[in-house]
């Protein structure tokens, strides 16, 4: 039972100038870690400078949410971006980022890819890589824990550079038998009841295990649940998963 | 005597993506200050890692050469960007560059606004002002210094910070009898002869004087020449400029 | 009596990509002209033609609302561009917005700038009439009206040039004795008490008279009234104003 | 002999703001047909507007080169733009573009995609039929011809859309013995030897026919050579061709 922790991380600052989407204020008083939008995909440098500040002074530890550098589509295009220039335009989103983090009192403690590139960091061992590549080439001393799915080639890459993963899971999308999750756009991919996202949320955190969308349990380890906070209600949802795993004994805190 | 010494400065990494326009490696064997593009008018985080590892290996300084975001207008355009806004941009432009500064094995060793930003921070306080506190905030415990033309709002404001100010001079720019640059598109504003631009270099280099527009010699203080990198002959030119001023026994090194 | 109509204009199609902004649909329900914008501050193609598509279906006139090159300000920060790049950056937003218009059985009607070139053309000769040359230069045949202040420089220009001009008034804004705007910023300069918007829309409407922020009447020139679609609530008090109009027996119709 | 014609097409209007890229004005002076960038992949809309004027002056035909929204990567990386937005956003472009070109007293005459966009094109159908739609979608009245690989789904697509198509060959590209392409960066790929590119310009234009990688004949139908227009030399090699072209009985001039 020493390990009955669970680490919450949301998507957060990812407005862009004129242009809100998550609510970051609420959201930063429920989960501990919050993966910041770094400008690619969303994200101006007074919503990052923002939002750091914000999650300094509640404690909550920032990462870095890096994309390919897609305003128009929020970063959910895959794109074919050669792997030096990916490198390269991963560890520019982190340096801006930490400016407002060290300026706060805190500093980047993580990164997370966002939409497409991490769907494709899953499969791709080349952009995986990249982003590996990138995260150290922006390491300034301490290399970076990296977020993700567990059994990905990003994990992988990340390992093999002697870079700390932790492994993320997610309440809210249907898993096969196999662990992995069902890709979105097929039926039942993403699961809506807000019951059932708590309770899966639960299962997640306390037994490592999950209902496949096959109706067996699947044992999927995660240090981390992300919890979405681009929807109405997101925030309440959030703070709902967390009361309950308080309620069943789990402490909710950053992964070490 | 101990103080004939002189910095020269290019602004280098004036790319972006597919386009070239600086031409970096010649002039990274003359100059000993990078200004480098940080993506805001210029510069790809390729182009900004290539020419940190160039400019490190040679020993020269590199800067961050921020800017209004406006690729389109090459950040030539004055903008009336509201003064916390620049602040946070100024600071994210910096840290930026920082991360291929030290992965590179240097640092982000001063400042300098670009275009627009530079002409309106001469007599713009509010603008000033942000853009020094934007080089505050991305501190990172080292307050940078700033250069800029003497008697500018934005040394002013830097020094009130507390900031260093390095005092700048163009020996390819007409001044006033006052020591103020002529405005571009005045007659007479550019010194295109490469023999005139030579003399000036060494009149202000050796002995801070440089000939006015109304043929008088006025005073100007000067710490770092700029070069100009963006045009056919630059390299040549500024390869000139620092060979003669050698042959004069002026010291070409960077600032203290 | 003949002339008691009005027409109703807003900003809409202010979204870009993920980001949404404007309540589109409810607002082009109750006005006669939307101003399209056109992916310089705001407007991705297929928000354009969404909004294109749902106009023409509602008799819903469409107008182009060009603006500086500035998603991340939105449009709102004054920009020094040299007018004959602003001419073509005009020019090539109106036929962008062309294709879709046309696309769903309409065209562009009219060009209104949007943000801070509205406010820059109330004043500046010059990109006045670098304005007006875009809007010649995308007539296609047909000269297009010109939405904007009375008096300004932006109707002078137009005028001059042989374009239509359409004077439009803000029920929301305070105005000076001059029948001028009181500046944004200004204490008083913006209303927010929905009654007080109704009542000064029916007084720029029918009696083309405003209460001044002196409390005297000012005469104003109106034949379309803005209404914001911005704002929470913005579509109802759209829907209210209008409804005023028609039981005080304005008609409410596109202008001729 | 009666249909002893090529057309001469290049990329141009490659520039953005203060970057240049393709030599304009010489190769105004040699080409059949502008592919004139639109703002997407490079292109702004003083350069558009300049190149069509040019263009129009000297009877060359102007086509729109639409292209993935990517000015960082130059329009050469593939993404995976949703059929529907894709649609769109070549609409947009072609819009934009016949502003210019009529403004010239010309007009859009055919679409070319650019870059990744065009080897997606060759073998995607979804991606070809979203680029087709959008050309449809921007007709105003005249359905444009697409310019393309012969037997590419973007051919496909046009010709089942009742669009008129055009074939296209390379004259520095290898073709396999099936006539496609060889992909860049595959051995002898692109052909550099100036003396090779005339000689197989020839062979395309007046004979239907290129040795393949394989060292045999292949049949290829070509009723338009792309010349390159983004290197040193382009221009003079362009020359070259179209007067070995001439000299050899093959008039060049537009495609019907």
């Amino acid at each position: 039972m020493a390990d009955l922790t669970i680490d919450l991380n949301a998507d957060l600052g990812e407005g862009f100038g004129r242009w809100r989407l998550t609510d970051d204020d609420a959201l930063l008083s429920v989960v501990t870690s919050a993966n910041v939008a770094c400008g690619f995909h969303a994200g101006d440098p007074s919503t990052m400078r923002r939002v750091c500040e914000l999650a300094a002074e509640r404690g909550v530890r920032v990462g870095a949410q890096v994309s390919y550098r897609d305003l128009a589509g929020f970063g959910r295009r895959a794109m074919d971006v050669p792997p030096r220039e990916l490198t390269d335009e991963i560890a520019y989103q982190i340096g801006a980022l930490r400016v407002f983090a060290r300026a706060a009192g805190a500093d980047v403690a993580y990164v997370k890819p966002h939409g497409a590139l991490y769907n494709r960091c899953v499969r791709d061992p080349a952009q995986a890589a990249a982003v590996v590549e990138g995260v150290l080439l922006a390491a300034d001393g301490v290399p970076l824990p990296v977020l993700g799915l567990p059994g990905s080639r990003l994990h992988e890459a990340a390992g093999a550079a002697g870079l700390p993963v932790v492994s993320e899971g997610f309440a809210d999308r249907a898993y096969t038998a196999a662990g992995t999750l069902v890709p979105r756009g097929e039926p039942g991919a993403v699961i809506d009841d807000p019951g059932t996202v708590v309770k899966r949320s639960l299962g997640l955190a306390r037994d490592g295990s999950v209902t496949s969308i096959d109706g067996e349990p699947v044992q999927v380890a995660v240090r981390s649940l992300c919890v979405h906070g681009d929807t109405p209600g997101a925030a309440d949802l959030a703070r709902r998963v967390r009361a309950e795993l308080a309620a069943a004994g789990v402490r909710v805190e950053p992964f070490a």
